[in-house]
């Protein structure tokens, strides 16, 4: 299929991002385990701000500079602590989001100014002799040093030290130590908690600002007395207090003179501790500041600071040192589960275990908040939690740190009341989660691609199912998954209906799906599908609470005013469920009238007009076939056992050239499905834009924050996409492809209380426990059952293990049978044939010949004299085949297929012919035939793979692994297609990867050696 | 039909808001001319303001008192005078609208406060001893006279006059007298032009409210001097300035006395000229206020002084009893060719001229103003001019004051720039007209129902082609209106896209029609046919003006950049455009998926939801088949000729009962469609919500101001619906109906030089010509020459005009042959089948029929065999009917034809049978038939009306003259659906005007005394 390869990197070139195209070189060097940054450059401070953040999933810092100049935007955000402001509409209709909500940037406690002599720290300003900052991921250090010459000549070394607790929630620790090396001059050290903060301004892009009044958030306390100090924050609307408290150890290389002075005050501007000391040449002076933040949210106001003098009393104990031990244990359990290892290349190495780490720093532990959009990082979509979480994020959790995953999935329970509420607003029964949100109230002011989101319900339902499939944890179900589940299922039941028009089918109208290149349209397929193993999963959960737990169960029923007859009507509005197909293209259709759309026109646009969103009105947007996310793929890699191989290949083949690259949650999905479908060029390129997006600033907006996401999506398109995971049916499977490039990829996957290790290199996969006794898996298929200390390896080499025949001139010569028919039928209606029009029949269905014919002759007949003519034509047919005989095997078959069964390589046969079963048993061969593939079961004959793939599935053998034998152009074209290795009997069939004229050549022997020999020449027919 | 009319019944009583439901008096007394208040309710009092508004199309008073007290909101308007200011976006996105349009609510020079010694005139004070308060509709004055007893006892006479001249654009004056008639005391009136007004703020409701800052409106100047004063206003953003300028004469019935003393202020409030008398008894205090405003759209912002002055001293010249006799003569003049005269309802004949005279008060005439959605009266819209001016008022404007609908159109045509900019930001060709705008800019904040409403274009395209065909004046093309009418139809060709999987046609994605209870669908119908008739026009119009004006085409065809080549696309744009249809319900389909939604849950709806849009999100709204305007049926008003009366019926039948009454702007098309389909009852009681809207306060918002597009909607209900006037294909036709309830209607039209006045009796339409030579009409389809002089009287009274005959068992027994060719394929292939099966069959088509016979057995077959099997039965048939001869004609029916013949009656055929001309020809009667309706041009067979309406259009006899003639249910059935008079041969046919055992029965004179005598009574089959 050249052309469409064709089109396919077009369409990936098209979404580059001009950065990726040029051969710049990444900011921060290669390094396993750390981000270094080694010279300051102020034209990366935002960017940087970002990279070098910290946090714990309670509490974020920005990566910003101890000092006050040089920084861009500072930055300190505490999960789910967030302020509301009325969103002003131009227009305002029933039911419109009534809040903005936006994650606060609250007291700055990061701030510590040196000053040596009169001048302050500011690398500016002075001679930066010296440079380097970086971000330890194995320890979850921050750290600085700095040897810098002050205007005045006096050098200092200055070595700061950052971290956010991730065993102390509330606690970050600043460790900051100055020494004059050259020169003599008095050493002062500011140490502020600085209220003087706000969010970022609403812009011209709609993706960052928040649309905050000045005063959301007040400072109604400042306390500063000897080393401690605090601020008391007060939100105005959503009445949330904060208290941000620091103290600090002063250190300093005299202690025995008259050492540092302290002072502190409260002012304005917060807090501060000022600490200086007269330093002589080689003095050093130093603070460790010790930070918490507590909020009401987690403890009463009246508490707060006997809350926070607690925490940093905890801390303090422990000192920095204390602290530094306990961050690399945590994180050395981290890593142990959660590392991916990719041997072969170190920048995707570390793109990927920084990913991993920033969605361990942004994850909310405790059960009230969840992943925002941007992680703690940045104020990018107002520090808003989206589908992200569930779609994106959560496998990574799920299979690594399920505690987490179980977290986030109970603030979606927690919330669940106001997701009741949203429903009863939008006149719908159960409950609708919001599309965008922090409080759980829906704040996206734009409802076509937001409230009408409905697929956010299904998401977090999916979510729950494999979390609890994963886990075996079924005490989340009690704990709220079930309601969640019931209360969510129900809007779907309630939100469609049985249409008419559509032949009865439950239909799904007037939804956005996860595509926001279009809006408003019916039966959008990923809802669809998602909302029926939605409906599938609440009515099965249902029948098994019920078995279980039958008290409870009872209990929630009731509470719920749940009965049998709901349930039921769940199943069959599931089974009723519309699912959108274009029978011509034989593809999934994304909605009702997407395919009725016009293509957008990517060539005459240029690449600067993207992101589309920002350069068109939706209107136009809307109007076209062109894509944000592709949503069908989506679907495909989400619930994958309910595509063939067949459909997965066609939608993608559609829908990915129709993908921009405008939405950071593309490219790891494109990438797992372009691995499971064989395009493994494809797949590895998205793969590198998902894997280094942030450190590389792929979409140029870092600034604004990480892309969660995208982070978590690296993880899926590795485990996902290059190890094959799967687990939409209660089971772990995998069908590895390792790119060409990488020797070793290795991972862990938590299943219950077993821990998987897979490692897959180019020969092999290993799965093996790590802990545990035992695990079920499939590998491609066939069960695997992996026990403690006992490696299960799997050859991954390509090897001979199946067999596809066409039937006619392959196994026999019906294809003369054929052609006698025809010309018998031709010659009766006056029509003109002969061998060479005879030649376009091959591989061609019984109708389609007959079209061609037709054709070919200029005459056209109406659909039931079309009907009679093929009928005629094949009782001809049949009168000829009534006679076959094993004699009319072509030369060589009847051995070859015994020699295959003898070997246990698998058979199956690829016709497009309605009377293979006629054939085959007068030939005598029936016995030696695993598989005939039933014509009238495919949606697309050949030249499209499907017949080859459905074989191949059918068997539960690799696509590599099959070799497919042709007589026709077409066939061989659909073996290509198919990725199989293509033997052609018979002259000019371009593609095929061995030619032959005669089908004795055909050997075992033969066969094998295409695997394990260089391939023969395609063409030529070269007898071997 | 009665359970569909029942339908109808319901859908109607439905939508009817409380008010008309109870037995409410009407607020003002029913009078032929006037509109009157008699007695003083605050109550009603911002009612009263917008009913009593006076108005010239360029300067707009709402009816406020003269005095301060008792008023809700003053109101003071100058056409096209606004104010900008940026929308606010939850979310905003590229090519959104930038900023609000609001009509700006100015300097109010309306007040004037008398003061009885120390008691301020104030009816919620004192006692009123007489009040009355009333606007002539013939002088245009509004006078109020109220005997008042002031708390300290004085009793005054105050006789207020005001008018806002009609010949004077920028004056209004206002007469005010004081006589005390008891006690004395001194007499003050205070006479000012307040500046301390602004516009309503944003409320709840989306309707209504400004968003606008504080300062939007500045007075930067104010000046008192003598009895003169005046003030100038700046707006902020739009940088526009005005004056509003007063002088007085003041009067008093002592003149020999000091008189009055008079003394003059400017404050922060604006200016005030205060005349005082120490009146004794009997004494009159009086002034005369010559208003004018002036605005710098008009004038050098320098000049606008001096312009106010020049203005003020023509008026005084006249002085107030000159400008009331010109008012009177304008007044006459506009009344002399815009009256509607309707004899038999005084309510309605009221409601009807306050609705002109409304209209005439705020259309722009200036052709850079247009009408308001609320005219000069509120402020309600913002103001904003919407397609309500080209689709609802332009026709009467056009018929009855072609030069305000020109003006009307030359304002599009001066805002084509802002239209080309709106294109070219949405990345489209051509110009795209704002949805609502005052200036001409888009200044829709809801793209769904804003922009998305891209038939704008069309509505401004069809409005410029009735103008320019009803009145011949093709200037109007040259000075504008072709460039608009090309640049508007380049949009759509580039919009628009031959869609490969819609069979190639033309389609219009993603757009929304005028309903906005549904938004961005695709080949919405309305914008389709629209878009189709637009292409057409402009494509004939570049032809006719490149012929006959050749050099002035090629200057704007360079200017434009306009070629053959795009004439051409736009043709075959046109002529490709997709049509949405239901093949099975025999409709259009308002769009391509709304036939896919669920039918709004109506019976669980109460009548506190509506308008649903105030009490449902848009989503739910968007996902049901609910309309708020009838869009389909628009259309078919529209372009009727696109439409046969069997589509019109079954689309009204469809859409009616799933239209809410949410819109002022659907009842009126309701009632002309229904109209047309003789739905008499439901027309008039739609028209009876449209003539009275405002007086009647139906919608409940009056007080926002009067509905000016329902307004013009009356006058459309009258002319197109009672008149049955049609004239989209260039010329006029009428199709009278007159409600039973009215003796008579008469309406006058000026169509090119000519004035044609129809009057219309239950027994007559008379059509002549007031003024002019000759006018060519069509009336019910036959063409009139009517000519000066001689006037045209057409019968309306219902006579034999036509009979349509069903061919089985009416004419001949073909039904025998029918029944054995069936019995003879049943038994062949072992189906039962008798005489009462049989029955079934009767004037079903033959596919039908062999479905009941194959239902009837419980067998179901594929189409191909059922096909097979119809041939078989037909050929069947056709042996048996080979030998027809005349002899076979039933009783009578030969002498039937020939006297129907004699007497000039017209004869169809309307069988559902496809051998009818050969059994027509063997029975010898060719030649006695008009027409014989071919069953395969039909959508849907009996018992649907449409062959025979179809048999009536193609004789063009109204339905209402036909008989038709059928032995079946089915047939009788659709007969009456039709309207016709059904005679049913044969027995049990329910619905049947009469039913004969013997064709012998039908003879010329028994179908000529249906229409004369009294009907025979149906059923019972009773012989004459």
């Amino acid at each position: 299929m050249p052309v469409a390869a064709g089109t396919r990197l077009l369409a990936l070139r098209r979404t580059l991002p001009p950065t990726m195209m040029s051969d710049q070189r990444p900011l921060y060097p290669v390094d396993a385990w750390r981000i270094r940054e080694l010279t300051f450059d102020p034209a990366y401070a935002a960017r940087n701000e970002t990279i070098f953040s910290l946090g714990n999933g309670h509490l974020g810092l920005r990566g910003n500079l101890d000092e006050e100049p040089g920084n861009v935007a500072h930055g300190t955000y505490v999960n789910g602590f967030f302020e509301e402001a009325p969103i002003e509409y131009g227009e305002v209709a029933y039911g419109y989001a009534k809040n903005h909500q936006v994650l606060l940037n609250v007291a700055d406690g990061k701030r510590i100014q040196l000053t040596v002599g009169d001048d302050p720290f500011d690398l500016a300003t002075g001679t930066v002799e010296a440079y380097e900052r970086s971000l330890d991921l194995r320890t979850g250090l921050l750290t600085r040093s700095v040897r810098w010459r002050a205007p005045h000549g006096a050098v200092v070394e200055v070595v700061s030290r950052r971290l956010v607790s991730l065993t102390l929630p509330s606690i970050a620790a600043i460790d900051f130590v100055a020494t004059l090396v050259e020169g003599t001059a008095p050493l002062r050290i500011v140490s502020a908690i600085n209220t003087r903060v706000r969010n970022q301004e609403v812009s011209e892009d709609p993706r960052v600002g928040a649309h905050l009044p000045e005063d959301s958030l007040r400072t109604i306390h400042r306390e500063a007395s000897g080393t401690w100090g605090a601020v008391v924050q007060r939100t105005r609307t959503t009445r949330l207090a904060l208290i941000a408290a620091a103290d600090h150890d002063v250190s300093g290389n005299e202690p025995g003179r008259a050492g540092a002075r302290t002072s502190s005050i409260a002012t304005q501007d917060g807090v501060a501790l000022t600490v200086e000391s007269d330093a002589p040449h080689g003095a050093r002076l130093g603070v460790t500041k010790y930070l918490a933040y507590c909020t009401s949210l987690d403890h009463q106001e009246e508490a707060l600071e006997a809350r926070a003098k607690e925490a940093i009393r905890e801390a303090r104990t422990l000192g920095f040192d204390g602290l530094v031990e306990e961050q690399r244990a945590e994180l050395a359990s981290f890593w142990s589960v959660s590392d991916v290892e990719i041997e072969g290349d170190r920048a995707l190495q570390q793109g990927v275990r920084f990913n991993l780490f920033s969605l361990f720093q942004s994850a909310g532990r405790d059960g009230r908040t969840s992943l925002a959009a941007k992680g703690l990082t940045g104020e990018g979509y107002e520090g808003h939690y989206f589908w992200d979480t569930e779609i994106f994020a959560l496998p990574f959790f799920v299979y690594t740190q399920p505690s987490i995953a179980r977290a986030l999935l109970r603030y979606r329970c927690g919330t669940l009341d106001k997701a009741r509420a949203r429903a009863a607003e939008m006149t719908q029964r159960g409950a609708l989660y919001p599309w965008r949100t922090i409080g759980g109230d829906e704040a996206s002011a734009y409802f076509p691609a937001g409230t009408a989101q409905y697929h956010i319900n299904a998401d977090i339902a999916h979510a729950i199912g494999i979390y609890v499939s994963a886990t075996g944890d079924r005490s989340l179900l009690h704990d709220g998954g079930a309601e969640v589940i019931f209360e969510t299922a129900r809007l779907w039941a309630d939100l469609g209906d049985f249409i008419p028009a559509q032949d009865g089918a439950f239909c799904l109208n007037e939804v956005t799906g996860p595509d926001e290149y279009s809006a408003l349209v019916n039966n959008n397929c990923y809802t669809n599908l998602m909302a029926r193993a939605h409906l599938h999963l609440a009515a099965r959960l249902a029948g098994e609470l019920a078995a279980d737990a039958p008290a409870e169960y009872q209990r929630l029923a009731t509470r719920i005013g749940l009965t049998a007859g709901e349930v039921a009507d769940w199943r069959r509005a599931g089974d009723g469920m519309r699912v959108p197909r274009d029978p011509g293209l034989g593809i999934h259709a994304q909605d009702d009238s997407f395919l009725s759309l016009a293509r957008w026109d990517f060539a005459g646009t240029p690449a600067s007009m993207y992101p589309l969103l920002l350069h068109y009105h939706p209107l136009v947007i809307y109007r076209h076939q062109v894509l944000k996310q592709p949503d069908v793929v989506l679907a495909q890699v989400l619930l994958g056992t309910q595509f063939s191989m067949a459909e997965k290949k066609r939608n993608f083949d559609y829908y990915d050239p129709l993908t921009t690259g405008d939405s950071s949650l593309s490219p790891c999905i494109q990438s797992v499905a372009a691995a499971e479908l064989g395009y493994a060029d494809l797949a590895y390129s998205y793969f590198m834009r998902t894997a280094r997006m942030d450190l590389d600033d792929v979409n140029g907006n870092v600034s604004h924050g990480v892309h969660a996401a995208a982070m978590a999506g690296s993880w899926v398109s590795l485990v996902y996409g290059f190890g094959g995971l799967r687990d939409d049916d209660g089971r772990l499977s995998f069908a590895p492809r390792l790119p060409s490039a990488w020797r070793r990829l290795r991972f862990r996957l938590q299943v219950g209380d077993a821990l998987l290790q897979v490692t897959l290199t180019g020969r092999a996969a290993t799965y093996e426990l790590l802990a545990g006794n035992v695990v079920e898996i499939r590998h491609f298929g066939q069960p695997l059952r992996i026990s403690a200390g006992q490696p299960a390896v799997q050859d991954l080499e390509p090897r001979l293990e199946c067999v596809i025949f066409d039937l006619d001139g392959v196994i026999t010569d019906t294809a003369e049978h054929h052609f006698r028919a025809w010309q018998r039928l031709a010659s009766e209606i006056s029509l003109p044939f002969d061998r060479e029009l005879n030649e376009r029949l091959k591989g061609v269905s019984r109708m389609e010949s007959l079209e061609i014919i037709l054709e070919n002759a200029g005459r056209t007949e109406n659909l039931q004299d079309k009907v009679r003519l093929a009928e005629r034509k094949n009782a001809y047919f049949r009168e000829l085949i009534a006679g076959v005989t094993p004699a009319d095997l072509l030369p060589g078959i009847g051995d070859l297929l015994a020699g295959l069964r003898a070997r246990g390589t698998k058979t199956a046969i690829a016709s497009m012919s309605h009377n293979v079963w006629d054939v085959v048993r007068g030939l005598g061969i029936e016995p030696l035939i695993d598989v005939i593939v039933d014509p009238a079961t495919l949606v697309k004959g050949k030249p499209d793979p499907e017949i080859f793939l459905a074989a191949a599935e059918r068997l539960g053998v690799r696509f590599e692994n099959c070799v497919g034998i042709e007589d026709a152009r077409a066939g061989v074209e659909a073996i290509k297609a198919a990725r199989m290795v293509a033997v052609g009997v018979g002259r000019d069939l371009p593609g095929a990867d061995w030619v032959v004229t005669n089908t004795r050549s055909i050997t075992v022997e033969a066969l094998d050696a295409l695997f394990t020999a260089p391939r023969p020449m395609a063409g030529r027919g070269a007898a071997r």
